[in-house]
């Protein structure tokens, strides 16, 4: 039988937080993510710890972590790489829960640095406090308000998203990739960046997301897995109710020899790994806008109830494209419901009959840009016979009509149950119509291979 | 023995031009058309063709094509459908050699429209006028500055990319797009829609550009193929000069339904095309991002010698991610050579040893952000064991620096017979940097995928 996995809770939703290394200055590293945790409203108690100041920021300082009168759940330590084995054991000797060792110098650039990481492992064995890190940009948490990094992210979308990373600044990056307006602004109710992994590991996390309400979908940048048989057995279960999506590289020789270099991981069985990942339902990007895309799907769309799609399209030849990408991702494309051709037959000459895909270019010429949209999408988008929609749009400003955004947020309200995504394309009101999606749950992808992909992912 | 294949050079480089529905109205598409070949300084006559109009845009219009003095090369027709065929049989009692029919409606759209195709098509055998159309958005062609589209294209980069598209307003859309700053605006020297090909097909295209000296790459959409034999065996040999970009969707039974209600096209052999792409050398494109993608690689870049990599970037988990996706699109990832390695480790600590992937991330705290790409990029360029290079680098704020662009420029420079191409990830600096590289014939992609696939699609 399995021992009791640990609760990491103080880790990822800390009651109380010190920053050990919380600079004055607004240049350090350890100054930033002070402020960081300051600005972004931390629901408890912050404890900087800097023999050199009195106070941080409003809050009083203290020379070590075993002078705060509280016991803390959890440290972030920011300090030069040969000061921090002494950080974590007077953490240990206070009573800390966790720490998150922010310094990166350790098994990734060295074998001196690998030992010294091994240390940090033991100790963390041997006393039971909770590490993440050494070399990680930090963690973020919606519930408690905890913006524990020293990258800034002025544009954080709360949501059910939880992440799991280990790398360093990657996960900075990627934050601010899907916190971007061009990616739709993901919501993201956690950020775990454990870097080289030396304690907390997947397994944990796993468990963590899936008792944690707020949690919708699962996201894991891997370079290794600590304990794959305890991984798999309980990532089949979870991920029948939140999906699951990794992107775990180091799957050839030379991958593997590169994250090696980057985390100082031993991944090894790559292929063997990406086997179970299909056993288990859990769903595997191929690179990081494919992670994005994959995560965006999850959390923008339910389930769709079969495997019959409609694409609605101002291009013939995208439509093509589409109906045969459908098929190879495990789509059929039926024929529209007499109702939904009937509606259709509207806006096209007498001579064309509406099919699946339903191409309305000409309905712009003949209606123009506003009624043909608005005729055609709702239509289609309601069809009883298919069980979700792509559509995919042209986008030069001759498409242009009133109302984009309000138009499909009628769709969106009409027909809850159904997915609905778009790739917009070839044009300048890209960017515009985007926006106009803010907040529908709409996910929009940067073409159609890469659409089908991320439902052929969600429909599974 | 095959005929001789025809020259098709009136229909897609004309030395004279008369558009037959050339209206005085900016509004009409054969106002528009007009316009835009007047506006684009078409380098022969024009002639409007309008019985109720003594000139157009400053052009002694003519009430027939018949009344024009001179014998015309090309006539686009813009005119409603049921004028179509009468147009056509004016153009050839007129001894017009070839003709683009602009109107849409025929065979796309049913029974009737296909018949009135079919007598255009043999309208064209009998008497020998060369046809593009019906249902196109026109052509146009840099060599003689011909703007013969009812689309506007201000942007248009001037280059050695030739397309040939058998589809409507897609191509306008396609066009939009790789003459967007995002798409880093690739060149393009004729873009050559043929809409439904009642008859000029693109056996015949290819061999015009394979005999066209500004064609450097060809590119195709194609919903049919109209003699597969002429076309494969000249391909392949056409193939190993210029390469031959496809994009030819209808390979499942929903695509090939689709086909027919776009163009009317009878699809039916896909995959039995596929597999003929495969042994001719084309390289075939699956949506219509992996087409423009691809176009770009091969418009912008040499040949590798080799199939060696160099990866430089400022994340470990990218570098990681880059090296596996090297891997499985057929390159190696060697160490990197003495000389390399001697010039990285200046701006590493000693305790790290410069690999490849080689991830600089670390430089930009110790030497800054300008010195830590200054040292790397050109080293890694000029690595003598490596034939190319993919940069993917970080764009947060923190790592900008004065002069991007020339450093990139210079790198080019140094170092002509190597290809260079970047993924620039996770930041605001992404637009800027791109700018930055214009006119440097270095292609940004949009992820790590996009580029290997690309990449490997090069090195063939």
């Amino acid at each position: 039988m399995p021992e009791q996995l640990r609760d990491i809770g103080p880790l990822v939703a800390p009651g109380s937080i010190a920053v050990i290394g919380a600079s004055t200055s607004a240049l350090k590293p350890g100054g930033i993510l002070f402020s960081n945790l300051v600005n972004g409203g931390f629901k408890g108690p912050l404890y900087p710890i800097n023999p050199r100041a009195a106070e941080v920021l409003g809050h009083k300082a203290y020379p070590a972590i075993g002078e705060v009168p509280d016991k803390v759940d959890l440290a972030f330590i920011v300090l030069p790489r040969h000061l921090v084995k002494a950080s974590v054991e007077q953490c240990i000797a206070a009573g800390t829960r966790a720490a998150c060792i922010i310094t990166a110098g350790f098994g990734e650039v060295d074998d001196a640095g690998r030992a010294d990481q091994d240390e940090l492992r033991d100790l963390a064995r041997a006393s039971g406090i909770m590490l993440a890190g050494p070399n990680t940009i930090g963690m973020i948490n919606a519930d408690c308000a905890m913006q524990g990094s020293f990258v800034n992210f002025p544009h954080w979308e709360r949501g059910g998203i939880s992440l799991f990373t280990q790398t360093g600044i990657f996960t900075g990056a990627l934050m601010l990739q899907v916190m971007s307006q061009d990616a739709q602004r993901l919501p993201i109710g956690k950020s775990i960046d454990v870097g080289n992994k030396v304690d907390v590991a997947e397994h944990e996390f796993l468990e963590f997301a899936a008792g944690d309400e707020a949690t919708k979908v699962i996201g894991f940048y891997l370079e290794s897995i600590t304990a794959p048989d305890r991984f798999f057995d309980r990532a089949g279960e979870i991920a029948k109710t939140k999906p699951i999506v990794v992107l775990k590289p180091g799957r050839t020789e030379a991958g593997a020899a590169a994250s090696r270099a980057h985390t100082g991981s031993l991944p090894g069985e790559g292929k063997k790994h990406q086997q179970a990942f299909a056993r288990a339902g859990i769903v595997e990007a191929r690179d990081e806008a494919e992670f994005v895309d994959f995560l965006k799907v999850f959390a923008f769309l339910p389930k769709p109830k079969g495997k019959r799609i409609a694409i609605a399209t101002t291009s013939g030849a995208l439509g093509v494209i589409a109906a045969d990408l459908a098929v190879e991702h495990g789509f059929e494309v039926p024929a529209l419901a007499p109702r939904t051709v009937n509606a259709l037959q509207t806006i096209l000459p007498d001579w064309l009959a509406p099919a699946n895909p339903f191409d309305f270019w000409i309905s712009l010429d003949i209606k123009g840009a506003k009624e043909a949209h608005e005729v055609a999408l709702p239509a289609i988008a309601s069809d009883p016979g298919t069980d979700l929609m792509l559509c995919t749009l042209l986008a030069p400003g001759n498409a242009d009509f009133e109302g984009f955004g309000p138009l499909m947020a009628a769709i969106r309200g009409d027909n809850p149950g159904k997915p609905i995504a778009m790739v917009i394309y070839g044009g300048a009101l890209r960017p515009q119509w985007i926006a106009g999606l803010e907040g529908l749950d709409i996910p929009v992808f940067g073409s159609t291979d890469a659409a089908m992909r991320a439902l052929g992912a969600l429909a599974g």
